[in-house]
């Protein structure tokens, strides 16, 4: 099944589809220095977890690409590569895949530039096409695991194809069930304040021809009640030792709602989403974003304007709630935290 | 306190705020005739449980009015007469106020046509004012039965001075709490599809310079866990005997976060807002609205034009995660198929 890959790297230009555009415009960017892709993971050009850590990755590349006049001088080379470390680290504090994904072209070292280079592109090739890998295999796992036969599913804001290399984690799972012949209805929810489901979802199933409605995100406890739902299944930002998952704000409700309903709630991430130097979702930074993203929709004003707001990007389903964890290793049950230390690659 | 009222009555028209359009414009509609008030209705230019059932008793009144020259012929007339209430009755299913106040006119008959439009006027006036009273003493019996002290305060959607005839039922109570010095902050959800917390609460606070802080609905969990919030206070558009609450699409979520937080969550409406005549939650008709509330933003779509689409456009909270029902005669508790039957006037 074809789905969108939504940024590639080509002759020193990390190609992104501008995913605050969509769907009613599809345009591409391309960006040539790693101040280029912070700034574009800071914005949401890009997002989703996996996404921003695969683009960061190749925003690292960008910036050291640059380095070649200091790269013999280790003492200056080392203090522009920690500046665009930390430039890129500092783009969004909650999705974890972005640190891991820096740690990983971090550990890259040649004493040859071009060798170094050459490592790092393909360091920063090798975390795409393994989130494209398993992105198939959490579908894979999550068809096994979710209620069986012909099944409706809930999903909020967009672990599609869009927040990953391909295929998507949340919407990966969908993806195998419609491939599978077992998907009845995909829903989902609109996602305020940024309107992932309504924009970027809803969009890329169409594309594809998978049954999909949109509902307000005020109307997901109405449906979780309705007895059209079999399952919910959202992708992650961060996940804690214990289970308890940071993901896009909202989440909690609908998995509240789910939980109230008997409803199996799934959470679906490659093991890069897992933060086990923490122990629970407290220590997860949630960020807050501008009071903008909640007066306006798209460029206009919808209350007044000057109105205090107060926009959390993120909130934390504590695992008490999530049935399973859909990783590329198999689905973690609770106890969470035995069960996911053994999916641990 | 000042606070708006959203309609008049004044020499033969209607005088309407147009509530679609708030708080970016303020523009007044004037309808002449009964099947203007009925358009206004269904096309939320007026939107409220008991402002409905205001202007809908306004509206019949207009509708008999014009109705001079068959008086005299009572099948003729009474055969208009029912068409009237027939469309004004058929404008919104679920706000049982707009029954009560055709009942309440319906219920008005004289033998002398001038003697009978000013008797309707009158009861007209009488349910308007009747209203506005109930409002005070709801903000009253609601500021003795939420935690005492300087508080905050989260509401969902508009149970305002806009959705009633002033002063407002939920707002009402945080009207009071604002003139006795207890308010510390209200919390208002954006109320996606139709954003009235965004437009109207938001707009009728500031003009009075009640502090307010909006939050997409998304974050109304996290917002919950936070610790932030002391109390949620809502309006109605139907209560059943046993204390199950109609309200806006998007409350059962928000009472269930409430019930998880140990948050107690308040119900404020008129006894209008009472339907004796059902047993549950279980028997409302929850109206289902256009799909292109959700696709579109204002006038601007936000997704895929052609996506299907779930609106409904009410839920049903169940009573067990109701802590009180403040109307105008006292508060209510569990087990409310007692306590609701003593409040009944």
């Amino acid at each position: 099944m074809k789905s969108i890959i939504p940024f590639k790297y080509e002759n020193g230009l990390l190609k992104l589809l501008d995913q605050r555009k969509l769907p009613l415009q599809t345009v591409w960017i391309e960006l040539k220095t790693y101040k280029e892709v912070a700034l574009s993971i800071e914005n949401m050009a890009v997002r989703g977890a996996p996404a921003i850590g695969c683009c960061a990755a190749w925003g690292y590349f960008l910036g050291i690409k640059s380095l070649g006049s200091v790269f013999s001088d280790k003492i200056e080379f080392e203090k522009k590569r920690k500046k665009i470390f930390n430039r890129l680290s500092s783009t969004r504090p909650t999705a974890v895949n972005l640190f891991w994904a820096l740690e990983q072209v971090s550990n890259v070292m040649e004493d040859d530039f071009e060798s170094y280079l050459s490592s790092l592109e393909k360091k920063a090739l090798e975390i795409e096409e393994d989130d494209r890998k398993s992105c198939r295999d959490i579908g894979k796992h999550g068809a096994l695991s979710l209620p069986q036969g012909e099944i409706s599913v809930l999903t909020h804001c967009n672990a599609g194809a869009l927040a990953t290399a391909g295929y998507g984690t949340a919407l990966g799972v969908i993806r195998t069930l419609h491939e599978n012949g077992r998907l009845k209805m995909a829903y989902a929810d609109d996602t305020r304040p940024r309107q992932q489901g309504a924009r970027l979802t809803v969009w890329e199933l169409m594309e594809d021809n998978i049954p999909v409605t949109l509902l307000a995100d005020t109307a997901a406890g109405w449906l979780l009640s309705s007895g059209k739902i079999d399952a919910v299944v959202v992708g992650a930002d961060r996940i804690a030792s214990n289970g308890d998952t940071a993901n896009k704000i909202g989440t909690y409700m609908v998995a509240l709602a789910a939980k109230m309903h008997n409803i199996p709630f799934f959470v679906a991430a490659p093991l890069s989403t897992l933060d086990f130097s923490i122990s629970s979702g407290d220590e997860i930074e949630i960020e807050v974003r501008s009071p903008d993203e909640v007066r306006k929709v798209g460029d206009i004003y919808r209350t007044v304007p000057t109105v205090a707001v107060i926009n959390p990007a993120f909130d934390v389903t504590p695992s008490e709630l999530i049935t399973g964890i859909i990783t590329e290793n198999g689905v973690a049950h609770p106890p969470y935290t035995d069960s996911l230390k053994l999916l641990r690659k």
